[in-house]
């Protein structure tokens, strides 16, 4: 296939920086070629312009009439034919070539077109049965867009052959990288709106050519197209001067091409000959690196590469109406949406419409039936050839279950509970290391700059990061190529995981807790996707997306603030049950238990919080394997009372809340020795909630049974106080349920100070039970203010001595397992 | 003074496009003026030296000891002397040219700093009288740093001279720019750190001078810092060919000056040549535009700039220990936190820091009481120059509130609740039209593409939006200057706010309220910023970070669900109550009032949701300030049952929800005429929290008084309905309390088809009342039927007709003001 890629005898040009090239003027198709590609360019715009304005009439078989018009106008015309012009002349190169080529929409908004080129290959109605290929499913295709009960206006879950909505503008580039990296053979064509190209997240994009290898990876031609507007503004990139959008796209790496002009006969020729030189230029490159490959580790496989890309200028809503009472309109941001919006009220504007549709000559396109005419049928690609029908684009179909070495093998040895300690990520990691070495090529590990600072660092026993740009001898880990991938933009991270996921492929993304927020509107995004595609049964299943937040808000000690905040979980818990998943496992086993977990699952969003720092290991394996299965659960060893109805129900969710609910229930035991504790751990966020609101969700009979009904409850928990009162607040006991979490108290720079700041310290969880339980004995307001002392006395000694006091420090669980 | 910002009498050559210059070889600074920035340079990475590793013995008067060492050392020590170095070499150039400069630290960890150039400079002193600028005060300077009740190890509000935090990478280059905007005669010096340059904010953010105008704008001097990596891992813009670098940084509209290397006397001459090189460049710049604007409108001044930034190119932990334990640490990733870590371990570690600390001659740069020496104390810019002191950087120092017309004067005539209908964000419009008239030059709008399409277009009759690239003639109130800011990036809006806004100016950000989710991180980052503020008394109050989402979830009839997201209300409820303001106007009078109220206040961030589609104007304006001054209240006009007790509270927040909740009181009277129903309308969600967690929030008796502790409450709420359990769970009556809101339910394409699809219709909240009040007589169930009904009928209309059925579009509330 590789050799197919290049249909061209021509020696491709050396790139040369800086540098721009205008495809040669001599005609690069045939009369009938061209002529083909502009047929199915019309019958794309007609359909484009037909899903916006029809409710009937759809082959204008007879007169236009009000009653043929939708009531509402919507959808957005604007960017459809440029969409369109793409799809045509991608579809030629594909079958010139053999090319295995997915299209990444960045305007997603132009939905018409995606699906309109998606019947016209067939596609649409292979999927959708009912809208045949013909003049019936012509009119159900036209009255379902942006309709009630219909399709969305948007490229969407609902579109064949796509990964990608748009809806939320940025972030095309990234997963047109993602779906490029791991498939040596799939060339990703990507358009990039230039209202998109405003936005943070795609400018960052650009640079991603510094991650993908030519030899293990696909290519991304990205098509910038500048057609002048956003909504209602100019867009950047359209208007800077040339000179200075060659220098900056040459400056992010690319070989841009430029193709520019309104005439559509001489815009075919430069679109073809652009995409030869193109696709030329990627088959070069490629060719180049995959036979240099076999020439050593250091050959021109390892080099910088200059990628070609395509800047197509063309006028907004071009073909659309020139002019709509007196004021222009192609070529300007009016017709970004509706261009004629008086269809159904004014006869001129229906008129208009009228000659709009007939002017792409529908009658040449399509049959008495409605079908498209033999020569439109005849030129798309064959089968998963096409672009709609590509099982790229439904990445569940090509995804194969990880091979997960057994992580019970790696987890740690435990004597009794919190006798010794470990990090949890470190132990993590060793599994990590070997999942990635059994799963090379479809699995990858995505993170800031943190792999190492996150004590995942075993994974660099069999794996480098990638960075394809100059290499220092003191740099660690880093190649041409890897399973790795560091950049500091956790938008990148984002989006490539999200491309490669939706392509069928494995991996985790880990982050900074707080930071994680950078992505939630890409997290919301994904997770509508997600929402979309369980309704559609010819959506196969991918990979859930699986988020690692270490570096979490208890332990910012180099950091302060700024590195605080653990609101990534309420974001998460807004979205539909079924997708959505938070775990947080108090110690290294449970960690190994939910990972695992999470990595076979499917179409969720998994947030597992875990810290990097040295914690105790309360469970052995089996043990923690049943309380992650559980998700919540009585940790016996613990409790007191013998297994008879507590006092007081001690709840935890988090490493470091699990730690002070533990030592804090050692101070209940020496200070209320006749006080029945009951620890419980919670593993699963989402058991919290009803069984009738979330499918992991406990009945109220079993909670009840956890947390009784009717006794107090502390709940020592992670992140915001307000989120375990959100799940709960249905609960019988809720009235009785008392949360410590983060409160958003400054800066602290050691780890009890932290907790103290914030009153989730073991002491002052003491003192919440002797404000809750009645009947402590005499003894209570002695040992309240015990504690209030002791508080003052361990902040005394880290303002005295800059580290936390060996007294809460050091503190080992001292009662073994037994109750 | 724009004629000092020039001090050479050179003529600056012609901005060429795609090159770069290196500062000419002769030495730009004499002996002693070099000697003398030298010096300051060592003593400020002296002292950040000292404030990460000392407790005691600053001066090292005496032999280094374990016993001086802090025992958890934390900070960032890789970034510090490059930032000490451009601050040595701005006080420099601000003495020479009488600069009125701030200096914006992108990496922001480097606190040490930051820290240090304050204290030599005597503001650290003057704001915190016990850090003194002597031995006693260097002592204190030290041991607080990153220390339990300490200073932060970032810069931080708490840092003088600085309004960037860094904690979160990205915002430096916007931050700057917003500080930029019409303050002409400022120079906002920014670096940028190459980790923060892979973030996408910032790759966006060097498209702002596009946006910079030279005549009414003061500048910026960008100072991209290369020091090769970040935590672990190269960046890119350090890696990639220096002649991409040139490219890159050309195309992005600037003349790159580069300033490469290592050995410090060669790096004074080219850090002082290539500053002036820039600031004569910069003087030229303005000069040329402020001279042209005297010509006419299209003159000079309107032209495209190409701004001069420098390109310095410095080791990572510069003058740090060149190798520990054999291992490479000066110009490598292991520089980035603490080069020597085991200070009080290992005596090797501790005499390597002893030489370090040495290394910069102390004895020669502070004299016997500590205090900096002479030479030193005359290097740096005199009083309100110094960018320790500059009241920029204190933005309420300059604060002047805004000139606001009486917005009484703009609300709409109300005659009876819900007669006419208005669009509540053209009312406004019309109002922020002769905000903006009034305030030129301290009030900026700013939003990613929809002023026009939120209906705030009367703002163009005063003001454009700033454009300065090409300019067609179908752009409309595009300009080369004015108060309307438009960048398709949330990210560029809110950053370039932000810096508007802490440097004491006004300013609106607009958006769609789903997309609003893409600055979550960046809200999060301001929100403590000000929480932290409020603890400094030194900190003036600057004006408050308004935001106004319209386009909200409810509507999104051209979009769908992509675009449907209301989380952005519990993301902001997560800060600290004092700073957070959330409001729900349910009309276009509302709005009015609760508009001028955010834009008076102080410290806040306000988000105010509006929608811009016509709906009923309830209020009259009287009622309306009265409505609003309350937060929520109970409408009389449309309970009914004489104002008893009721049988049913509807409580309801937002425009959408509101009217739903009458509609279906209407249907309550006809169905059910003896119900004694409330209505309670909330505009202030903080009103709903207990008085003891926020400020607004009512006492339990109050909030008894208006929802009961024991009726059934159906709430229809503008967002999840978590959020209000969230707030309401301690109430009394919290268990009666039934919440109707958006449920992430797929696409639609009609209002009510909206309403209908998350339960949170007319009808639906009739059958809530059935199924909680009890004993509604014997019809109930015939009635509750009938509203199913309905519900099915008019969804089956849309779904035949592709609008909402005339008996919902149509309704209009039958009862006049009278209950």
């Amino acid at each position: 296939m590789r050799r197919a890629l290049r249909d061209s005898g021509r020696g491709a040009a050396a790139p040369r920086a800086g540098g721009t090239e205008r495809p040669a003027a001599t005609d690069r198709l045939g009369a009938a070629e061209a002529a083909a590609i502009d047929a199915w360019w019309r019958a794309a715009n007609y359909l484009s312009v037909g899903q916006i304005y029809l409710l009937d009439n759809p082959l204008l078989r007879e007169e236009l009439r009000p009653g043929h018009i939708k009531p509402r106008l919507l959808g957005h015309w604007g960017t459809s034919p440029g969409l369109n012009f793409c799809y045509a002349h991608l579809n030629r190169v594909i079958r010139a070539r053999d090319l295995d080529m997915i299209y990444i929409m960045g305007p997603g908004h132009g939905g018409p077109a995606a699906v309109a080129n998606a019947w016209l290959e067939g596609t649409y109605s292979e999927v959708y049965p009912d809208v045949s290929r013909d003049a019936a499913g012509m009119a159900r295709l036209f009255r379902q867009f942006s309709f009630p009960g219909g399709v969305p206006s948007h490229v969407a879950p609902e579109t064949p052959g796509s990964i990608h909505e748009g809806g939320e503008l940025g972030y095309s580039l990234a997963h047109a990288y993602g779906a490029a990296f791991d498939n040596p053979d799939l060339v990703v064509a990507c358009i990039v709106g230039d209202g998109e190209a405003e936005t943070g997240p795609l400018a960052a994009s650009w640079h991603s050519g510094t991650w993908l290898d030519p030899v293990r990876d696909g290519a991304v031609l990205p098509i910038l197209h500048l057609n002048g507007y956003k909504i209602a503004n100019p867009a950047v990139l359209a208007r800077i001067p040339e000179e200075e959008l060659t220098l900056l796209l040459s400056g992010y790496g690319y070989r841009p091409i430029l193709v520019s002009g309104d005439e559509p006969a001489a815009m075919h020729q430069k679109m073809a000959a652009a995409l030869d030189q193109a696709l030329d230029e990627i088959a070069r490159i490629q060719e180049a690196a995959r036979d240099a490959r076999a020439e050593g580790p250091d050959g021109q496989a390892n080099g910088r590469v200059r990628w070609p890309m395509i800047v197509l200028r063309t006028p907004k809503g071009w073909t659309g109406p020139k002019e709509v009472d007196g004021l222009p309109v192609e070529g300007t941001w009016r017709s970004h949406q509706v261009p004629l919006s008086r269809v159904r009220d004014d006869p001129e504007h229906l008129a208009r419409l009228e000659d709009w549709l007939r002017s792409y000559r529908p009658d040449e396109l399509f049959d008495a039936d409605g079908r498209p005419v033999e020569t439109l049928r005849e030129l798309p690609p064959r089968g998963r050839r096409r672009m709609s029908a590509n099982p790229h684009a439904n990445g569940g179909e090509l995804l194969r279950p990880l091979v997960l070495p057994d992580f019970r093998l790696y987890g740690v040895e435990v004597d009794g509970p919190g006798e010794r300690t470990a990090e949890p990520t470190r132990v993590l990691g060793a599994w990590l290391r070997d999942v990635l070495a059994a799963n090379r090529g479809r699995f990858r590990l995505m993170g800031p700059d943190e792999t190492a600072s996150n004590r995942l660092d075993a994974v660099f026993e069999v794996t480098d990061r990638v960075f394809r740009a100059e290499r220092y001898p003191t740099d660690e880990h880093q190649g041409p190529h890897g399973q790795v991938m560091e950049v500091l933009s956790e938008h990148l991270c984002q989006g490539w995981l999200e491309g490669y996921l939706l392509t069928g492929r494995h991996g985790l993304f880990n982050s900074y807790e707080a930071f994680v927020h950078i992505v939630d509107a890409m997290f919301n995004q994904h997770a509508k996707w997600l929402e979309v595609t369980r309704r559609l049964a010819w959506r196969r299943p991918i990979a859930s997306l699986n988020y690692l937040l270490s570096s979490h808000v208890w332990r910012q000690d180099h950091n302060g603030f700024t590195h605080q905040d653990p609101g990534f979980l309420d974001v998460v818990m807004n979205k539909k049950p079924e997708i959505v998943r938070v775990y947080l496992p108090p110690d290294a086993n449970t960690l190994l238990s939910v990972t695992d977990h999470c990595l076979r699952s499917r179409d969720y969003v998994n947030v597992v919080v875990a810290g990097k720092q040295p914690s105790p290991n309360w469970l052995p394996m089996d043990q923690a394997i049943a309380h992650c299965t559980r998700g919540l659960g009585i940790w016996e060893w613990a409790s007191t009372g013998g297994g008879g109805d507590p006092d007081v129900v001690m709840a935890c969710a988090g490493d470091v809340p699990t730690l002070e609910t533990l030592a804090a229930v050692d101070l209940l035991r020496q200070y209320f020795p006749e006080l029945r504790v009951r620890v419980v751990n919670v593993v699963d966020l989402m058991r919290l909630q009803p069984d009738t609101e979330h499918p992991h969700g406990l009945s109220d009979r079993d909670f009840d049974m956890i947390f009784t009904a009717d006794r107090p409850v502390i709940f020592a928990f992670h992140g915001y106080p307000y989120l375990i009162h959100r799940l709960a607040y249905r609960r019988a006991g809720h009235p009785n349920l008392h949360v410590r979490g983060y409160k958003e108290e400054g800066t602290t720079t050691t780890p009890f100070d932290m907790v103290m700041m914030n009153d989730l310290d073991r002491y002052h969880l003491v003192m919440d039970v002797i404000d809750r339980v009645p009947s402590l004995g005499g003894r209570v307001a002695h040992i309240r203010q015990r504690m209030a002392d002791k508080r003052l006395a361990m902040r005394v000694h880290t303002r005295e001595h800059g580290e936390d006091a060996p007294e809460v420090r050091d503190w080992v669980w001292p009662y073994g397992g037994a109750s």
